[in-house]
């Protein structure tokens, strides 16, 4: 059962990936904080039948309290379910494709969020298909909707189009040369946030980050992923540039090399080193150092963190065993 | 042209090597720290002329000003010659075989430094040869001898047998688990000595130990022989035993796969890396953790040292090259 993140897409040597989502609330209903667990139940068995009328996107109705912990966090660690949405079951529910890049929560903070995934970067295809089961919907659903405001969201910051679309980037030789910090600054002044994907204690790990559109509101979709667009290709051509100067270092080469050996030989390997040796990896990869499919790369990235171990092994792991796990994949894999 | 030190010896999972070295002096010649260096010249020529009449050990002549310094610096990490020998190439020469396992130094410190050299556990073997070679000489030369003191040398510390007898242990697992500190001074109370072979201003590198007889008054050349067996063996025996347990923890696996994947894959290594990871390397070879002959190894550690890699390069290279250089070789190596 191949995942959307397995591929590869346009611009990946920089954009790992592109994911839209879209906030939607049906007119008839209060904000999912505002109803008991029966409501909520019975409003996710409502959307449910309803979308299960055509079926149109092939989607599977999956509530979450039939999920083991560990399972909801592996798909937040997979990007597919917010980490919130994760840690508690109580009254929600997914309708998700077979493979993963369509997911709609409901009665996360909004009665919809539906989200869709792909490789690379694809924000207009990936808005397309959003926009498009959105209109799905609308054909079946009256959604909270203010001639003046936009859509109707619980969160004010969402208020407007109700969407939030971005990129995952892999960003290691900004990261290296220290332009990532001023960059920041400047693209927040454009109404767009990059931030580190994986955060660890001190800091950012495996140079991932995500950029992302903020405003919502007197925005179209279209302006708001037009926007979005033309900075991630100019931080894709910024990377580039900085990446030629630093693969003219023989101490890169040698990093590239040493991260390969570690990931091929480790036999404990923390999710943080992982992360932080695949970045290396990948930059090889790329920059065709390495022979290593970006495909393989994707994956582990993806795969193997704690509670995605966690799944995979069938039971919840302790520290040390997740990392004899996850090193064994690693050799596995690569 | 096959080295003495690509071979394996016996208990070689912890003996490395073993050398026997005697001092002699011809007795109507003052040390050579009296003597001017056409003397010396005068002495080495004659001493060589002597020797070739028979050639019994097929010996080649070599004038130490006819190398450059950084052949003679590599001769001096392969343990071949003394560091101090190589520091100065003023009336020195040296008789040695093709091998390089019989070196004779001629003006060292005394007229005659004789050194046998044997991969493994091979006291006996090497002691015997260094022995017919002493015989062979006395036939022709009149050695400095009194009844009381023995063979005189220069330095007090030698007279009487002449003879310092080493082995060059690999101890990795007495040294993480903190006992060595102890046995040094242990061994140090039964007039022997253990201490690294290779040191760095951390201390210790690579946990190579070289064990030697200290004491050479009052005692036979075959007492002294016995005893350095015998701490020698005891030596391999409580190694052994803390590798058991070393080995049985995962983190050793580790750490031994991950030195194989540096060495395997850096493209910039010190000699101290390469030294600190090809004995976690040598250790796994040993314990059928890791498919990689112990030749191999033996050899990378000995040919690579800093003067070592100027050599096959045919020059002086400065420290980066050398490390970029050293990393190759390693690369084709294992």
């Amino acid at each position: 059962m191949s995942k959307w993140y397995i591929g590869a897409g346009e611009q990946n040597d920089v954009v790992i990936s592109t994911r839209v989502r879209l906030a939607r609330n049906i007119s008839e209903y209060p904000f999912p904080c505002k109803l008991n667990t029966k409501s909520r139940t019975e409003l996710n068995n409502l959307i449910e039948s309803t979308v299960m009328k055509d079926n149109k996107y092939n989607l599977r109705f999956v509530e979450m309290k039939t999920m083991a912990r560990f399972e909801a966090a592996s798909m937040a660690e997979k990007h597919i379910i917010s980490p919130e949405f994760a840690s508690d079951a109580d009254g929600r529910a997914i309708l998700i494709s077979t493979d993963e890049d369509i997911c709609i929560m409901l009665c996360e903070e909004d009665h919809i969020r539906l989200q869709v995934m792909r490789p690379g970067y694809a924000l207009d295809e990936a808005y397309e298909l959003a926009n498009e089961i959105d209109d799905n919907l609308n054909e079946k659903f009256d959604f909270a909707f203010d001639n003046n405001l936009g859509y109707l969201t619980q969160c004010p910051t969402n208020l407007g189009t109700g969407m939030r679309a971005s990129v995952m980037l892999h960003l290691p030789a900004l990261t290296i040369s220290g332009q990532i910090s001023k960059l920041q600054t400047t693209i927040s002044r454009l109404g767009l946030t990059l931030r580190g994907a994986f955060s660890e204690s001190n800091g950012t790990v495996g140079d991932i980050y995500q950029l992302s559109n903020q405003i919502t509101l007197g925005i179209s979709e279209k302006s708001a992923i037009e926007n979005l667009k033309s900075i991630t290709l100019q931080l894709c051509a910024q990377e580039r540039q900085a990446r030629e100067e630093l693969l003219k270092s023989m101490d890169t080469d040698d990093a590239i090399f040493r991260a390969y050996g570690i990931l091929k030989y480790a036999r404990v390997l923390s999710t943080e080193e992982m992360l932080r040796n695949l970045s290396l990896v990948r930059l090889g990869s790329v920059s065709k150092k390495l022979d290593l499919p970006l495909e393989t790369i994707n994956e582990l990235m993806v795969s193997l963190q704690p509670a995605s171990i966690n799944v995979n092994a069938g039971q919840k792991l302790n520290k040390f065993d997740r990392d004899v796990e996850r090193a064994k994949k690693v050799r596995e894999m690569i």
